[in-house]
């Protein structure tokens, strides 16, 4: 199944983020887009990422990646951290993420998939139903905990590539 | 010289800022406040701590630093992310940096000596006269470079313990 | 071309690469396996991997990456770290790399397309004659300098898949 | 009390740990020495730092901590990292740190005070009786778990200092 779902966020380039040669350092990414999926979690359940990893014991470990990286991102540039969802199967998730220059040029993108485990046994378990519900209803709450809709975004407007996203603070 | 200019963000810790304790990994600490300080400049120059880094070739490396670690951060909690300048050299900076949590319990204080260097000689040169005078006149610039007096501060309000500052989007 | 070149270490876990999960934080897969490449290019060129970025001004980017996590690595465990040369190509390397477990037990596994770059213009060039010969001819030099040759390798041993490898110190 | 434990490694410092500006971004030496620590506890207790910290349920926190940093630290360096017990307290160890240059000179030098905490409380617990018997008799375990005691050291050798020390592998 795949949903329209998009969660993105600007980024200024950090010098912490960059190596010898001033551009990102690419491992880098990850950790960037690790924050943007631990936001995105936080915008679709009350008790945000470090609820389910906290107190629900549920783990969300990557098992499969795929990157491309197209064109370099400098010490200073002021970027677009995008992710989308491709897919939400049973004790998994596929995501796409998107690194964009401000001109809109991709310049990086990835597929991700991760799985739902138990931080006890670390076995697959399924997508917590709320979880799925939120992802499949594009159902978002703003930081104060007011519940959004996908029909009413909030601060939507046109991404890079022209289609509507939600963005975050 | 002390001067009373502080600028403060908050922050929600992350996954990948934490240890297998589930609290802040102290080294990350450093990196989170060497971001802070990138922001700061970014808002006191039109060119920004990138244009310091790389078209002036000026490098700021830490030469004195102390902490003390008073209470833990965990996964998921909201903090406030506040430096000071204690002072102004002439060829260096002190600066104070603390880590509040929401009640505005100080969770991490240091003090930090900056020096100025080029980054060809890696010798100690003079503080830039714009930086300088930003420091010392409070002078900030926003995001969208429209300046601002420390008479007329940006987004002003009571931080932690009471006092007006200027905090950054 | 494919080349029989595998260059492997020892690791041991340590508490700063892991998550609040007491596992790995999977973007640290990525540090430890560029410091790999790292030390595989310092045995392969007397100036190093330093000296390739440093004095002949190239970088090495990833450009393409994909990678299975098959297993959890926790924090403490021994592990090995292997890559071994899928092509050399006329701008470009082909890497495989592989993280296993004091049983064998493949844990990480992914392949990495290495472009060979100007960093002045950030533009692909070809891969150095003395790279590519080393490469090719598994010519590895040891910490003092003295060089080997693929017939007489250092510290060759089983690796966990069977096969004869070179260790680093 | 004092002890003359003193324990190092030597180290080339990381392509991973450098900035824009070509040296050791400054909070990686933290992540350095943090994982000297766990080298060192790893060689004085059995069941090692992960042990300590994971069935024993212990942290180990860092409350205090000051640091010079006196000269840079290239890509592609060869250092010294040493550190030094300056006292057993009873809830609490101080330690001193140095980076060394390979011709002796102090590049970074700091003391750290870190307190023994029981991870499920998170309040201060006395120093286990088989670390402090362990550091103050200065008995550490090889990698094979043989026993050695301070009056027959392994591998010592002069350190930059001229001190003899106790290297890791």
């Amino acid at each position: 199944m795949t949903t329209p779902h998009t969660f993105r966020r600007r980024h200024k380039i950090h010098f912490s983020e960059c190596d010898p040669a001033g551009i990102v350092f690419y491992p880098q990414y990850f950790v960037l887009f690790n924050d943007l999926i631990e936001s995105w979690i936080d915008s679709l359940l009350p008790d945000g990422y470090h609820g389910v990893i906290g107190a629900r014991r549920l783990g969300m470990p990557t098992v499969h990646l795929e990157a491309d990286f197209k064109a370099i991102s400098r010490f200073g540039d002021r970027v677009w951290l995008e992710l989308e969802v491709l897919r939400v199967g049973g004790k998994s998730l596929t995501l796409a993420w998107r690194c964009s220059g401000p001109d809109g040029e991709v310049r990086m993108a990835a597929t991700q998939t991760i799985v739902m485990t138990s931080l006890d046994t670390h076995l697959a378990i399924q997508v917590p139903d709320d979880l799925r519900a939120a992802i499949e209803h594009g159902t978002a709450r703003t930081e104060d905990g007011a519940l959004t809709e996908s029909g009413h975004r909030i601060g939507a407007h046109s991404a890079p590539g022209g289609r509507p996203v939600r963005e975050t603070v």
